[in-house]
């Protein structure tokens, strides 16, 4: 790659996990953060394929779609899978946390109060105790891992997620669930991410 | 492939892509339709990893997570792509057809009606035209598919889903999206699909 760079929000959220995996690969890429207030509202969202960020634009080609360039990605630095049904467990796992984190994100962002109440009821005592209890049984089987029992990108996805998880729950689940917590301390601290977390800005979500 | 089976409400909704992909591939497959009225609400939910389905069992393996399901499939039956940046267009297009469906739903199941006004608004005005019109664009640049001008997983998901989507929607879109209504006509006309099309149950999504 002779050109790299990621333009998203001063935020880890959706961003994060590209983040992780450039830095990981040892990927050296420009780090654009629009800023929500005061840059979003006047950027100019025609030249954005949905108007919506994350954009990554490699050699000058412009990708979007955050799991689908994570996938690119891993393939490029080595946290794939090695078969199909390795890409296949990856790839559910990472689409059962984007699913958690959808489920969060329509309660979260629900702008009718009455409608509000009734949803946080579900997510609460459905939504959350059932994601998070798959996810932690799958980390707990996989050695501190999400799949494979060894790092691979679906660890990186619910890394860079997990501080906008936190906000959309709530509270920290982590306490709760050991299992995950291992997942995000293991990625944390293998080389190349570990510098990154060292440094990186200090975004609550 | 000793022994593979699909078990999905009697719908096509999330379920028809993995059938279209089934019958592409010449897999012999038991289709088990589940009645969402009938069948549903007594269904032993705890044997299902997200207590949802579609659910596909091969050779014993209990695989989740329809679009996970399909991309698996897709690498079997030969409609991935053949480098990583062709198998990034194929999942950039799945991604953003599955969130336009997420979207649509999350106003389509809003049960509170302040609530349900204000996001069909959205729906109407910004999210249809937003998502048909980068889609319809995708299409006509592919030659009446989705990516890398020649049918692809992308097509068949696309097309599984059309149904679904028209009932989200409120209204048959491909009238106005020429483009798209190529897709399914591509796929639907596809040796191993049209002989399956012909013959299914004719359910309305």
């Amino acid at each position: 790659m002779s050109s790299c760079k990621l333009t998203y929000f001063n935020s880890q959220a959706l961003g994060e996990a590209i983040r992780l995996l450039l830095h990981y690969g040892k990927i050296e890429f420009e780090d654009i953060r629009v800023d929500y207030e005061k840059d979003w509202p006047s950027y100019p969202k025609d030249t954005l394929p949905l108007r919506l960020l994350p954009i990554l634009e490699i050699d000058g080609i412009q990708l979007h779609q955050s799991i689908a360039i994570c996938r690119y990605l891993a393939k490029i630095v080595g946290l794939a899978g090695t078969t199909r049904l390795e890409d296949y467990e990856i790839d559910n796992v990472v689409d059962t946390v984007n699913d958690f984190r959808a489920r969060l994100a329509g309660a979260f962002y629900e702008q009718n109060t009455v409608a509000k109440e009734e949803t946080l009821k579900i997510i609460q005592n459905e939504t959350i105790p059932l994601f998070l209890g798959k996810l932690e049984a799958t980390a707990q089987q996989n050695n501190g891992h999400l799949a494979l029992k060894r790092l691979t990108w679906a660890d990186l996805y619910l890394t860079g997620m997990s501080r906008y998880l936190i906000r959309l729950v709530g509270s920290d689940f982590t306490a709760n669930y050991q299992n995950l917590r291992k997942v995000i301390e293991n990625t944390e601290s293998t080389p190349g991410i570990k510098e990154w977390v060292a440094i990186r800005p200090d975004n609550p979500y």
